[in-house]
């Protein structure tokens, strides 16, 4: 991971502090990414053994949270950051909070899997399982732009979400016709549906540490602008360095 | 509002700047809870007018959040907290972000009631009507609450929350006869259904606040605890004072 361009503190452990969570970050977003993609192919495999492992597995992402948090806060009241250390520590708060509900998906997907999902869903998934790796995907993009904090990168991924939304409400569709065409399917197909609805949540989760991204970059907040005034905003230095 | 039991500042200007912040987190949560009480009005009275008027007010309560998060950072890079006024701005970010997004379950709901909600679902709506009383009142609770930073009426919002949730799958439990009677009704049951859920998740958001409610009190993060974990923890010493 190449080291971002922060403030030059004259203290070197203050360096060495903020690198070691930035680290805690990059290593929480694996473990998440790993949970998500075991969950998606749990539910897919029927495996539940697999599923039992994601579930398990939810106590040590929640638990890194918390740790990077105190880890967080204790910089703040020993090392007094300010410009965009400061950015950088408040950032780190934003997307671990992200990260740990999209955790939190991957051990309630992996929940349904094992209680609810039975041979009948299986026709069911099929798409689901590909609006999964469709988020998977973005989640490792966006951990990656995180980590070299590429604004130009996150820019791609915020936009990728409407591909999301699309793929999510085609299978909305589709689960639909099924809950017509045969009534009795409906409460296996309503499990599906909110399992799809789970996963779309992801792509916006992903929107919101692009968001992040943005604000540590630019230093400025670019969260609830509409699709037109944010391309503007961007638009006009995509390329511009953390002051 | 009665001011919190804060470090003595050699500096008043700083308290009054925290005292300010807290302030504007009042109005903001005044501003939410007006918003989602008019969503379930305008939902359950099928009022244009209304719904429209949430719909237009949400960018107001994204605008106080970017403010307020705006001053935290501030006041962090200015005044450099530690301890009791360090949580307290931590806990600020925190609630801030939750109550936005009630807010935004506002809007949905909102722009649901206006672009979907017809007359047939009329029958649908009356049980969301009272699941949505039902968090309004829990929201309202838990602001008071965080006014006061009262861990003993935060620990009874916490527990409240099951009863939302037992409330909500009777819900489902509901809608879904009606889809199995008569199929036709699917697409806008589903509708009711979704708007159900956002319902719900507005109870976890109170409960967030209540956990950040715990963390300013206690100095502990009491996320992720299980039940009984937490019941013990909490049992042990609830009316300490902030340190």
């Amino acid at each position: 991971m190449e080291s971002l361009n922060l403030n030059k503190h004259i203290s070197g452990q203050f360096n060495a502090e903020l690198e070691n969570i930035r680290t805690q970050v990059m290593t929480m977003g694996g473990m998440v990414e790993q949970q998500l993609s075991d969950a998606i192919l749990a539910m897919h495999n029927m495996d539940a053994v697999l599923a039992q492992q994601v579930i398990d597995g939810d106590h040590k992402v929640n638990m890194m949270e918390v740790a990077i948090d105190e880890a967080c806060v204790r910089i703040i009241a020993k090392r007094q950051p300010t410009a965009v250390d400061l950015r950088l520590v408040m950032a780190i708060i934003k997307t671990i909070s992200e990260l740990e509900r999209i955790g939190d998906v991957a051990e309630k997907i992996s929940r349904t899997a094992l209680e609810k999902f039975t041979v009948q869903h299986q026709p069911l998934l099929v798409n689901l399982e590909s609006l999964g790796r469709h988020t998977i995907e973005m989640l490792h993009d966006v951990l990656d732009a995180f980590a070299r904090m590429d604004i130009n990168a996150a820019i791609d991924i915020y936009r990728e979400d409407k591909k999301v939304d699309q793929e999510y409400e085609g299978i909305v569709r589709q689960l639909m016709t099924y809950m017509m065409e045969d009534p009795r399917t409906i409460p296996s197909v309503l499990t599906a549906l909110f399992c799809a609805r789970a996963i779309e949540r992801i792509g916006d989760r992903c929107q919101n540490i692009c968001e992040i991204i943005f604000y540590f970059v630019k230093g400025q907040d670019f969260r609830h602008l509409g699709g037109d005034q944010l391309d503007k905003l961007l638009a006009v230095d995509s390329s511009v360095k953390p002051e």
